[in-house]
């Protein structure tokens, strides 16, 4: 199944359930109500709608997917969990995941532009992402696993000058709308990351990043275990699950976004995020 | 002027005003909301009431101050931000502010057990706490210092075996309700920590902690604008300034908290935090 947070063409969004290449709509604003007030029923119900023929919600006609989570309560991120990106940027494979926060406020759409202030030294993240699906606290792997409410594609858009000013990397993670994420969720039964899907980042066209998520150091499972240990996760909270190889402060020459450059992520089977960046004076 | 949310003897919570010993109601079920949907002019109304005779809120009788901001959007931490705490931790005076984030579920009461599982390595970090009372971008000082809706006490409790796995503090700082805060917020006619306010850590009575606040080396304005940069701060939002010299793990031998400790921390005209730690098997 696939979920989206589409615009409708009158104005507003909404929670939405593809059928075919149309969109159906849900009872919910956005992705982050629908799974903040229902939950796994919520998901359960989206599949019935995309499933029967007889019950399906409204087709918004021109719908366009959005920010699929405008509201998370908490989003992780990973960051070194990928074998060669690890070695690239001189570090040794990890005991623990190293992990991070972004703001609700640092996410944006899957084909919003990137507006940062000329000068700094953006660098690209392409990852897949995880959507919690059920409220998870002290979850073993398998109660992870099954609390998952699927994945979409993100970038971890990373402002790599501020990110070394001192050892916390937040500062250069927490960008106001730097971190594109979208455009579709799609459910366990259609993706498996642990079976290993191609993440793909390209700048202007030219391929930059690629490595399979077979080779994640700490899964999706592994990874919202670990965070469910110390804190609640709930329906609708992302964690980011880290980077490949190929990022361009590891680059010699290092190699960072310019003005107009076209940012793409795409995660095999779940989809393609296009993103420009805009430098403001 | 002195605000707090409170629990009502009726049971819910309200935000209320301090009018000599006695607290009275204010439009809101907590300081988080009467920020957010008031901001400054929240605060104005407030200050109307508390002076004024003849139009206070009704007398919350019975009143006890509870954690103050419930649903803060950003909790932003500084670290290492008294040169005697930076020389204890081995490390040289920042150019810059070291940043780390907190969750709204990491905030504690200020008379709340502090519950974590047994054999961490839980420390103290006694610090001030700015709230934000006005939406602030890329504020400047001057601007961010307009912009402080007022101070309150925070303990940036902090987990060190799990802050120490990796290069990012997160997953020692951010364990669900270990950071108390409050209780009260003191508006910035009343309290001024750029003049001094002594800062006081203890533990089943003994200093650990003694600091000013004249000696942090970004202060509260500082750090708000700062991060104003990256990131829009917005009513209700928190930022805890750092700790000063005298954690347990700094300490030779070091030392870490243990069951039924019980934590004080004292800023001078704010108040005091009193919390228990409580182990669980």
């Amino acid at each position: 199944m696939r979920l989206a947070t589409v615009s409708r063409p009158g104005g507003g969004t909404g929670a939405a359930v593809k059928r075919g290449d149309a969109w159906h709509a849900l009872p919910a604003p956005d992705l982050s109500a629908l799974l903040r007030t229902g939950g796994a029923d919520a998901l359960a119900q989206a599949r019935t709608q995309a499933q029967a023929q007889t019950r399906a919600g409204e087709e918004i006609v021109g719908a366009v997917p959005v920010l699929p989570l405008p509201a998370p309560a908490k989003v992780l991120c990973c960051g070194l969990n990928y074998a060669e990106h690890i070695h690239e940027m001189g570090r040794e494979l990890p005991s623990h995941p190293t992990l991070f926060a972004k703001f609700a406020d640092t996410l944006a759409g899957p084909r919003d532009d990137l507006v940062l202030p000329r000068g700094l030294q953006v660098d690209w993240e392409a990852e897949l992402a995880v959507v919690v699906g059920a409220p998870l606290r002290r979850a073993d792997r398998a109660t992870a696993l099954a609390g998952i409410a699927g994945y979409t594609v993100a970038n971890d858009v990373s402002v790599r000058d501020w990110q070394n000013r001192t050892t916390q990397w937040l500062q250069g993670k927490a960008w106001d709308r730097s971190c594109p994420v979208g455009p579709e969720l799609v459910t366990p039964d259609e993706v498996d990351p642990a079976a290993g899907l191609e993440v793909v980042c390209r700048v202007n066209g030219e391929e930059v990043q690629r490595a399979s998520t077979r080779t994640l150091v700490f899964d999706a499972a592994d990874l919202l275990a670990y965070v469910s240990t110390f804190t609640l996760l709930r329906p609708g909270d992302l964690v980011l699950t880290g980077t490949p190889g190929g990022v361009g402060a590891a680059r010699d020459p290092q190699r960072f976004l310019a003005d107009g450059d076209v940012l793409e992520t795409s995660i095999e089977g779940i989809g393609t995020l296009r993103n420009t960046v805009r430098f403001t004076p």
